[in-house]
């Protein structure tokens, strides 16, 4: 197996200038498996439902490639429920509803058959679960990647601090970088922060691109000015998905492939925010992927030769 | 002549949280001057100033090929004084002081040998002096480029839309795009702006870079990520500054040649704001610069060939 991601398959209930959904399927493991399932086709999925999660959806996972043997279903349980709404400007949200449910005793399992993947995503959950993770894991993945949220530093952060040593690869904002490093200066951030464990960081800036820190090198992906932003919600794990997919199925972690596999998760990310949850992600073609990325490359390209 | 700014020519007087300066000469025709004349030898200046500026700084500007023949220095009067102090985030300031001086009563008179100029850099001023200098010009200059400030937004809109009328590129920050076209999206601020007169934009976001729209492209310009940020003022206009010394110097107005001027601006700009005032600003060497640059081009620079 390729690729391992660990994170919430769940509900979402969104509000945004735009409209407002029902009971949607949402999740951060949901939005970085499909994301990555657009380029690796051997990967699993570690996770928890109750038992009123649709089996279609999980059919529909199985169809892109996902294997599944690692969730759990929970009879007489339900599922993880956010439901939030975003402010005209897009850019901050209210959580509405919180219902833990399964998450709230979630014990990972992680299959057989799972065992020696070489790469591995643990999607924001709590800290100590994305530690049992890698604990539990009989060898250790080639790149262990991580996603995590300012709310796990405000109530959990010694956890937190545990399981950042264990990892390579860091994925945060710009806020939660400044939170936990207490510097302003992302440059200052970054160096508390790899101090702490991970080698790599991405700090994402939403609208402003992402910066990867690798070795000695900075990378600055810009991201795609966009007209409109539709629902933001699960860009930043269809981010991290894409960039974790693009390494493993490239198998090659290199500064220069990392930068690619930047770009290649700010285009789909890009796509992500074009409709409500998961629908947009589940129709990109090769070709819808091909051109987003040209634009990319017409964004940021230049040309130094006529220096005065 | 290639090149005319007009600007304030001032003191400032800076506090930020690494220290603070007595009265410093700033102004944004001199970081814009100052700035230029890296790349043109033969340029101009129009302001003004009391008989209290010191003759060494203006010897100074003679020295770096700026043409001082343009300035007013008024007997008996006072030159406009900007006191300001920076937050700890440096994002923001408080204005302390602000006295006019010389700058309330300002009417620029244009030397006979800066009339046939080819490009003219309209520094942050009130707008009917902009234009004024605009409508004394023999010849249209081949490009007008336009500073301004929300300030103008708040007090004057109807003189800064009749400047913006006539000219080809406005260089403003985010937050005053956002306020002058009352749209969030940056693209659709672009277009509400772009529809006013100027054809081309450049929307400065400081530590986030900076978007060129120009035609139907973009180009997303990166900003060197800092460890520190001295002091910021002038950083604006040393950006605007190099920007159109670039443009003036190539004599190139085309899009690929702004996207070099943006670079070249942005690592001017990343200079500026190592030390108080101008003073970084006089000391920088070509071989400084071209290091610089090639960070910019580190910073940016990916290949897509190993697509999924």
């Amino acid at each position: 197996m390729n690729l391992i991601t660990v994170g919430s398959v769940a509900f979402d209930a969104i509000e945004t200038p735009f409209g407002k959904t029902d009971k949607i399927v949402g999740g951060a493991g949901t939005f970085i498996s499909l994301s990555s399932s657009f380029f690796v086709q051997n990967q699993g999925i570690v996770s928890v439902v109750g038992e009123d999660f649709p089996q279609e959806t999980l059919d529909f996972m199985r169809s892109k490639g996902i294997n599944i043997d690692g969730i759990q279903i929970k009879q007489g349980e339900k599922t993880f429920f956010w439901s939030g709404r975003y402010h005209n400007d897009m850019n901050s949200r209210d959580t509405l509803v919180t219902e833990l449910n399964v998450l709230g005793t979630f014990d990972p399992v992680i299959p057989t058959n799972f065992q020696r993947a070489d790469y591995l995503m643990l999607g924001n959950l709590s800290p100590d679960v994305q530690r049992k993770v890698i604990e539990r894991l009989e060898k250790r993945p080639k790149l262990i990647a991580m996603d995590t949220m300012n709310f796990w530093m405000d109530i959990a952060l010694d956890e937190l601090k545990k399981t950042m040593a264990l990892v390579d690869v860091l994925i945060i904002n710009d806020e939660e970088a400044r939170q936990l490093s207490k510097e302003y200066s992302l440059v200052k951030a970054a160096k508390v922060i790899r101090a702490m464990g991970p080698k790599i960081l991405i700090i994402k800036k939403g609208e402003h691109g992402a910066l990867l820190f690798h070795g000695e090198h900075i990378f600055f992906a810009p991201a795609l000015p966009l007209e409109e932003v539709f629902d933001p919600t699960g860009a930043g794990d269809t981010f991290a998905g894409g960039f974790m997919g693009f390494i493993a199925s490239t198998d090659d972690i290199s500064f220069e492939n990392m930068k690619r596999a930047v770009i290649a998760g700010s285009a789909l990310a890009s796509f992500c925010v074009e409709k409500f949850g998961t629908e947009r992600l589940t129709e990109i073609t090769k070709n819808d992927f091909d051109e987003r990325v040209s634009k990319f490359v017409a964004l940021a390209n230049f040309e130094m030769n006529q220096l005065a």
